[in-house]
């Protein structure tokens, strides 16, 4: 068991426990776990927050969250991000910022005003958030199939099968809108994985994702759609359900949310004109179905 | 519909949606949703937090915040807790201290240092959260049965039929060692739903929390655990996984952790002197099952 190749990986952690067997003995056993580890996000010389997460993306992890919490817009602001684990208190995400780029720490402070269990102190209001990320415009409205949105539940657990199976991750990936996967990633705190993924998106240069959708694997809270509006992601999807917060504030930023996401089953609750339904109807009738369920 | 009491309710939040039914086809109904609102919790004049909760139990949420951060040690420091609903920006819990008693405000800034997704921002060792929570002494040892752990679930659940099906909340209890569920409280947040049940118990002057245990119905985070640890319960049990930190503050803190507590199973992650083995060995064997089943 000590030769485990997942036993030198900084995500998972290995500990000796006590199980109750179905039978009612208990034996002894290794169990994997995902690792929970202070993260501090750096800006210059300026500590923004300390997160606690799954080790590993952190510079993504980081990104996201300078993103998603309107410190930076541009790509080009960020000069470099570099990860540091050398220090005994936990790891720092060291960014730094072009030359002569100040953070807008009035709105650091804004959003960091405290708390436990909470993603988004501070911000009371969704016109509050609004100033920051407009709601997205109604002109142009990029379309989904309900196949697609069907698939997604298989696509991120094949995916899955390469992570740390551990039973305690979130997951959050992004696909465009044909379905194809193209960032996954997993993490004790959902916003954290929503996070890697946005910020690994803004890092490649992939940005806005206005032609793209979201997928988290357990609810979708009030944060992961605003997280999913700074990107400028028009499309949210679920497997758990939505807050009431949640559903407001798509409705209120023009974002579509999915929640329930469990095939052949799902709930629209804003913005259906989003998600093409007629695919899926012509899927019930045989002779149409024989003729068109390749082609989305 | 519109009758329908539930929609009277403030915690549960009513909306239209578009539903894929398992033929494909599309129908509109309405869907009850968990609702998610901030909360802000006032000592004095002095905003000490807002998290994102579901409505209802304010002030046992203030109380159990306040004692799980350290701000509170004692029932009577707390003259009155009252819930505010009259702001339109969110509730307040507004909490009055006894004459004279100050918040240790330095304490309240370093554990709000910041952040979305993180409960226990600026946290950064458990050796530092022992200053304020000592370990458990191991001297005295309270002891639960597996019989009564693998009861933990049913009991909930039944409990559980008296609140929201929305499928979006998180629940914990508290159970006395026999298995008797004192407290059970539901919220969109995990820790929320903690601090509520930590925090009637405080209120009711049932404190600290010696011969008890707690069980969630989701993961057993790091935060869970340290709150646990602030009522001085000995026992946390969880349905889901616990995070590594979970796991290292419990053996750390001399509590006992049970998580994947899934009839007939469950894994012991420290401190197993706690958990009485021999009653579920017992009811294996036929012979002494019919003498000692109901002895526990």
């Amino acid at each position: 068991m000590a030769a485990d190749p997942k036993e030198q990986r900084d995500d998972i952690g290995s500990g000796r426990i006590i199980r109750r067997t179905p039978e009612g003995s208990f034996d002894y056993r290794a169990d994997d776990l995902a690792v929970e580890a202070p993260l501090e996000i750096r800006v210059g010389d300026e500590s923004v927050a300390v997160t606690m997460r799954t080790p590993g993306h952190d510079e993504e992890l980081a990104a996201g969250f300078l993103v998603s919490e309107s410190l930076v817009r541009e790509r080009t602001q960020i000069r470099r991000i570099v990860a540091d684990h050398s220090d005994a208190n936990g790891s720092i995400a060291k960014v730094t910022l072009v030359a002569g780029l100040k953070l807008k720490l009035q709105t650091a402070q804004r959003y960091g005003t405290i708390s436990t269990s909470c993603g988004l102190c501070g911000k009371n209001s969704i016109a509050a958030i609004h100033q920051q990320f407009p709601a997205l415009a109604r002109t142009h409205v990029p379309r989904v199939t309900a196949k697609v949105l069907l698939s997604l539940p298989d696509r991120l657990r094949a995916e899955q099968e390469n992570f740390a199976r551990t039973g305690g991750l979130h997951a959050a990936a992004l696909f465009d809108l044909d379905g194809q996967l193209l960032i996954a990633r997993e993490d004790v705190g959902r916003h954290n994985a929503v996070d890697k993924v946005i910020g690994r998106a803004f890092l490649d240069g992939r940005w806005p994702l206005a032609r793209h959708l979201l997928f988290v694997s357990g609810r979708a809270s009030f944060e992961i759609v605003q997280k999913a509006l700074a990107a400028q992601l028009p499309i949210v999807a679920s497997v758990s359900a939505p807050s009431t917060l949640a559903m407001e504030f798509a409705r209120a930023s023009g974002q579509t949310l999915i929640s329930f996401l469990r095939p052949p089953t799902f709930n629209i609750y804003s913005h259906v004109d989003r998600v093409i339904m007629e695919e899926t109807v012509a899927s019930l009738d045989p002779a149409r179905a024989r003729t068109k369920t390749d082609s989305a």
